[in-house]
């Protein structure tokens, strides 16, 4: 594809993705195909001859787009909302033609340092203090895998060299976190060769948040029983209620118990920018590790997690491996690689979008819109509230809302509730004006409704709870 | 951004991405820049407000591009060379659009089919059987860590329940690689809690190819001793001097043992596709899983790790843990949810860029190209040979030249030659038109040059052997 093509097809792209940010509301956010139906509409070999870009767009348009699940639609209220916003998506674009694999200095000095300045502007605008290092990762599950693996590295000695079957006196080991933790956490403790088994989850109080007491009795039993506490997870934003365990307690816990404290903020933590909910964060800078997801709710195209750690050190003991033919000058003088913070040698130029991201919006514009999503949430569990056929199944602390109908005048046992509210909800996504997800609440099905997309009004919260009233009505009959 | 912004924002984008695609060659493949440059050219915190997107993009040619390691640039001859072409950058621009977020069949049918459709197409290319499930992850690293975790799931009965230290039973285990295997097999064996001891190193022949013979007494002898073998990792283009371990005999002792068989083929695995290349890779369709790089040679986009397994069923026991909140009527029916594959909760419409590539390019467009990448290769090795001052110092199977100076008339220890040639490699790459790296064979220090860019040329290659002569002579003086 010579120049004057490249520009054809970009210009092309260019107006289709203009239309597609500013209209995608033109397209059901969940699709209306059957599994299989994209697979049955292409062929089941690549073709021999080159084809023309304008065929394959056309392809794209006719098979791809009906097939997608519009995650950049202001009606998807489904798991954590989140927005490609327009900066960011032309920083991908820049970012994909460069091509940088900022493994080492010096594959990419741009990269490396831009990783590190748009990492301590995001970590300052957290109020995070500086002791905090920064590293980029893809997502939260690869993050708490490296916080994990770092506090397996600082708790059992000689684990790189000799692992956890490798001579006896490795006892067994405890990770703990509440209830309503991320699976992430249960992935990583498998993965890094724990078992489940090692994963304790602690219970909950009413709002959904970890007892801090009974953490705490747990460390205490199984510290009696010769294990060995590992870690405590703690979630600032549990995935579905978003409730918030009581970090500074738990962090007062883990320093006196020399554990690993790892925070979970990867949905919530961005909300430390706003004073008014800067509450919720006292305590996580005593942690020793820290997730947070631009690309959940700081408007930068997934994927980009960020890592704060303040003993970095310990995550390069865990890593750190330099084979002679990725050792340069600079290295040997010091100068910080990527490569030796993680398990992936290759590393996408991510911090392009975050730097794009933060400059085009600003601290104050950032902040703005975080309330404005707060407040399209805070408004419709009002309207919850307020109903008498629908009741508020927890806490709204910031901008999802976990619900269901209760309709007036019927008498459903549990399960015919959780019956109901499942159609409820399917009727809902079926109009492909919005797109709701569920999950369990102290066992009920409970339907969720995440704000976090910049184009979201609150035309689009008034919509979904129209749609929820009457198929509520309709339902109930 | 407006859509009008946005157009006129896209619009200038799409310009300098097709000036800089066309006209890489006006910048220094390596930076002129120090470490901190960066750094000190941009402020400490972000913006209080938001700044108008010229700004920014102002910023980025002043400050980033400037100190950005052209990797996208036909004199990138060092590491592996690759290539984002344009398709798979406009493939990128519209990925980062649709913020695709793969981890279900419902967060995005399209993604979850074309990512199946996509590597079937390349597994029939590669000639691969049917029987190999592939999934898309973002490197190479993670690839063969899953490929590990499943040998150790496959392997140690209970581990993912208990973990490896979790009851007594668990006998030490050994993974086995080549000397020459890459870094990431040691990360991934530190990772999964086997301890780095636990990965035995296979001396290599004079061809730099794993002995077959040595592996089977380190098996036999680790059996004796009471150990597990867990797995071998074989390689298929070695990053140093890309050799090729002896894959049908590996295949076979592999099989007699019972031992999972991981073929990492990251970087030479593409040219499968070339039937004068296929009895390199005689006996990888007995492997238990193979990783393919489309981002290293197959002209896609950083990041992109094609993962092929015949037992993705373990991958599956390893990984598969469905929280209620990600629970889905097609998921209870069966349906693929690419969640259940990998660590990484989150997935990026990757499987887009390689549809688009593999169209764009046809079978014989890119069979074509790597015919030419392996001709110019060749072409340089054979400029070595003819060359009193220079040596060969490993066979070039593919598109990768292993080789010194060892000028003539010089009598210079094993030592002085290394640093003679340590100056030579600098020498050229102060240039700015190529960008070489190097390795160590035998202990000696070696020059690489992998080709490997859709737009180098005899050209190119030929300007790389004119400054490596040039300022040889002038070294040696």
């Amino acid at each position: 594809m010579d120049s004057a093509e490249f520009r054809r097809h970009g210009y092309a792209l260019v107006d289709w993705i203009a239309e597609y940010l500013a209209g995608s509301e033109r397209y059901p956010v969940l699709p209306r195909v059957s599994p299989g139906d994209v697979r049955a509409a292409l062929p089941a070999t690549a073709p021999e001859h080159g084809e023309p870009f304008e065929a394959i767009v056309a392809d794209f348009e006719r098979i791809i787009v009906p097939a997608l699940t519009h995650w950049n639609h202001p009606g998807f209220f489904a798991y954590f909302a989140i927005s490609a916003s327009a900066p960011g998506v032309l920083a991908e674009f820049l970012a994909a033609a460069l091509n940088q694999q900022a493994m080492l200095w010096r594959t990419s000095p741009a990269a490396t340092e831009l990783e590190e300045v748009s990492l301590n502007w995001l970590r300052a605008l957290l109020g995070l203090p500086d002791a905090f290092e920064g590293v980029i990762y893809d997502t939260a599950s690869i993050s708490s895998l490296h916080a994990l693996a770092a506090a397996r590295e600082a708790a059992v000695p000689g684990v790189r060299e000799y692992g956890l079957a490798g001579r006896t006196g490795v006892g067994k080991v405890r990770v703990y976190c509440s209830e309503h933790a991320h699976s992430s956490i249960d992935k990583a403790v498998m993965l890094l060769g724990l078992g489940h088994r090692a994963l304790r989850r602690i219970a909950a109080d009413e709002r959904f948040r970890m007892r801090t007491a009974l953490l705490r009795d747990a460390v205490a039993e199984d510290r009696a029983a010769g294990m060995i506490p590992l870690a405590v997870v703690a979630t600032l934003g549990t995935t579905s209620t978003t409730s918030v365990d009581p970090i500074a307690a738990t962090a007062d816990l883990c320093r006196r118990e020399g554990v690993w404290l790892h925070v979970d903020a990867a949905y919530a933590g961005v909300a430390a920018m706003l004073p008014a909910y800067r509450h919720h964060f006292d305590g996580w800078e005593a942690a020793d590790s820290i997730v947070v997801n631009p690309h959940k709710w700081l408007f930068t195209p997934f994927d980009l997690s960020a890592f704060y750690c303040r003993r970095m050190d310990v995550v390069r003991q865990a890593f750190a491996l330099v084979p002679e033919y990725l050792e340069t000058a600079e290295g040997a003088r010091g100068v910080r690689n990527l490569m030796d913070t993680g398990i992936q040698l290759g590393r996408r130029f991510r911090s392009l979008k975050l730097w794009m991201v933060l400059r085009h919006f600003g601290a104050d514009g950032l902040r703005a819109v975080l309330e404005e999503h707060i407040r399209l949430a805070q408004l419709f569990a009002g309207w919850i509230d307020a109903d008498p056929d629908f009741e508020r199944l927890a806490p709204t602390p910031f901008s999802v809302v976990c619900f269901r109908a209760r309709p007036q005048g019927t008498a459903l046992t549990p399960a015919e509730l959780d019956t109901f509210n499942e159609r409820l909800l399917d009727a809902v996504n079926a109009s492909g004006d919005v797109f709701l997800s569920h999950t369990r609440i102290d066992g009920a099905f409970a339907l969720r409704l995440a704000v976090g997309h910049l184009r979201t009004t609150d035309a689009h919260v008034a919509r979904a709870w129209e749609l929820l009233r009457s198929h509520t009505v309709r339902l109930a009959r």
